[in-house]
């Protein structure tokens, strides 16, 4: 099967299964993260309290962990959430926004990177500085690189935390430290458009439950929104239109709009 | 009277006095919250710090109590607004998101439940849960059962506690234990735009500022959502746009839109 | 030069620039709030635990401090974000959203006053609470005067705190106690969607980072809401729509648009 043939079959899959993501996320994008989740056909819960936070991910086929608007007393709630997802062996994707930005949000994803995440996905900001004191790069929690700017330390962070690390650009890489996947899908106007990284991390834990090789599963997530992304530009006058549109098209996402999709 | 013309009548009279309505609820949907209050004519207030919600209930024409992203700081919050409502015998709406998901939300939804709720709104699978340990349907925030599922237990908790139970579904079911309505409006795609229970329930509590029947009230606020949706989903190719259609067409809500009210 | 090529210069050197903006902000308008400014060619950052506020605001080119759900926790990290901004002299932004409606966002409201906003802005009521315990007139977050009645409020508040106040209304007024500008720009419907009150906090502040003088700085991004809101009402059947249009002719805003600017 070629890969857009492989993709169809997940999106099958994965509307099938409805599959419930537990996502802790930041405040911003709770909203447009649910919307997104609903959209492509899975199920979308928001929890953080420390006393709740464990049940919301046994019950869950998948975890999101989302730095964006941190404080403490969800980070407790974060940690519990990741120990018993990697208890009951569910798929769980860190997003380190804004990692490199402040010594708190760099020290905090260090720490979540350690606990074994399936995938990592962040900006080429985020991911040098999950790596290096000196990135330098992050801009509030807009990345100052290109994606191809991480792509020694995407893979290098891979092989030392076995994980799958995704860097997301005008092409999104995907690796397992090994293999290496690409994805040119997506439009320029979407990086006008508040957490559709944050969107893409929901996706990808999303696909992770459905499709079991966690490098093709982000990939195909990636690629799933920045076919959205594309379609939705072309119909729309600017970013407003663009968040509506991406809705429109995760829903009704076919064969035809998938055959748009650029992987290698 | 028939029910179309006592819902106008409610409706130009919401419209009349712009009650204000207090929100403490989940952050997924304070915003489509907030704007669904504002598009039908109603004023939004979210406040939740125990400082200051006992002032905002007393401002306020009616509260809402929604349980959406819970954590015990916000919980007491919720019990001094309820208690400023019941004193100043303000209407008060529960919305036990998420009940039967985990213990924790199940048992803050029953204590909320004993505080006398003027409504209560929920899906089939939070409804069981505030009557049984078992119901188990729950799964994560969406519902696996229909709502007819819950007509009895329903019924029940309404006598039980002396409030009216919503519940919601493809058929919204409304009583107080002894009456019942059911409404029949709304479309299967609003079911994949976050948060539209959240703001059924908050539309209940501006329509109980209004129409003292609060069997009628809630029904004509489901009446009004459905309705809505309806109409936004024809002209909406998936949730994006039906989330923004559904704003535009509660603004605009008038008699001939009111016609299509399926209620009895 | 008049003020519609101050204005376009302002723009063409904001999109140049595109300064990071600092929120803390409250959760129903964090959404809102983000896609505003990165419409407008700004990059929004929003942080409040008190371990990172410092630094975050450190990296930003202004801060917006907005009271709309405020709670002690992040009253303290309001503190600090702004005792930076004001020791690396950068601008910061005010918006009392509520003040008058309790006691709390009063108390808050005039605490952070007496911290040299570069520019406060809120509705009548608002602006009025922070002058005089007996204003009475905030109804929830909106305000039940117009903008006028607070005029020689909004003058004194300026001469006394040595700070630039912004009334919003119907006429927005922009006073450093001295100078007075009008921007008459805007449309009734902006009322009836929620946060564009915040939405103009957040503009002020990224037009702050390109404009030194404070007063035009203001009037210039009431200016430019206001012509948006005017065109974005034109296209659209109600508040949802208006929401979406807004964005994209923010996005879009050319020398055409700019020309519709009513500002003495």
């Amino acid at each position: 099967m070629g890969h857009i043939e492989e993709l169809s079959e997940t999106l099958r899959k994965l509307r099938e299964l409805s599959p419930l993501v537990h996502n802790i996320t930041n405040f911003v994008v709770m909203n447009s993260t649910a919307n997104a989740l609903l959209a492509i056909g899975a199920s979308p819960a928001m929890a953080h309290a420390v006393e709740e936070v464990e049940e919301m991910t046994s019950l869950a086929h998948a975890l999101v962990v989302n730095i964006g608007t941190l404080s403490l007393p969800w980070v407790e709630g974060m940690r519990l959430a990741v120990g018993k997802a990697l208890r009951r062996k569910k798929p769980w994707v860190l997003d380190p926004v804004g990692a490199g930005a402040t010594s708190m949000r760099t020290r905090i994803s260090r720490e979540l990177l350690g606990m074994s995440p399936t995938v990592v996905r962040g900006n080429a900001s985020e991911i040098l500085a999950l790596a290096s004191e000196d990135s330098g790069g992050t801009r509030g929690v807009d990345s100052t690189y290109g994606s191809g700017a991480a792509l020694e330390t995407a893979r290098e962070l891979a092989k030392l935390h076995g994980c799958v690390v995704t860097v997301s650009g005008a092409v999104d890489y995907v690796t397992d430290g090994t293999r290496m996947l690409g994805v040119q899908n997506g439009h320029p106007m979407m990086t006008r458009v508040t957490g559709l990284g944050c969107t893409a991390s929901a996706l990808v834990a999303a696909f992770l439950t459905v499709q079991p090789d966690p490098v093709l599963a982000a990939a195909q997530a990636m690629g799933v929104l920045g076919i959205a992304g594309e379609i939705a530009a072309e119909r729309s006058a600017g970013p407003g239109s663009l968040q509506l549109h991406l809705l429109d098209v995760l829903y009704g996402m076919d064969d035809q709009a998938l055959s748009r999709l650029r992987m290698d």
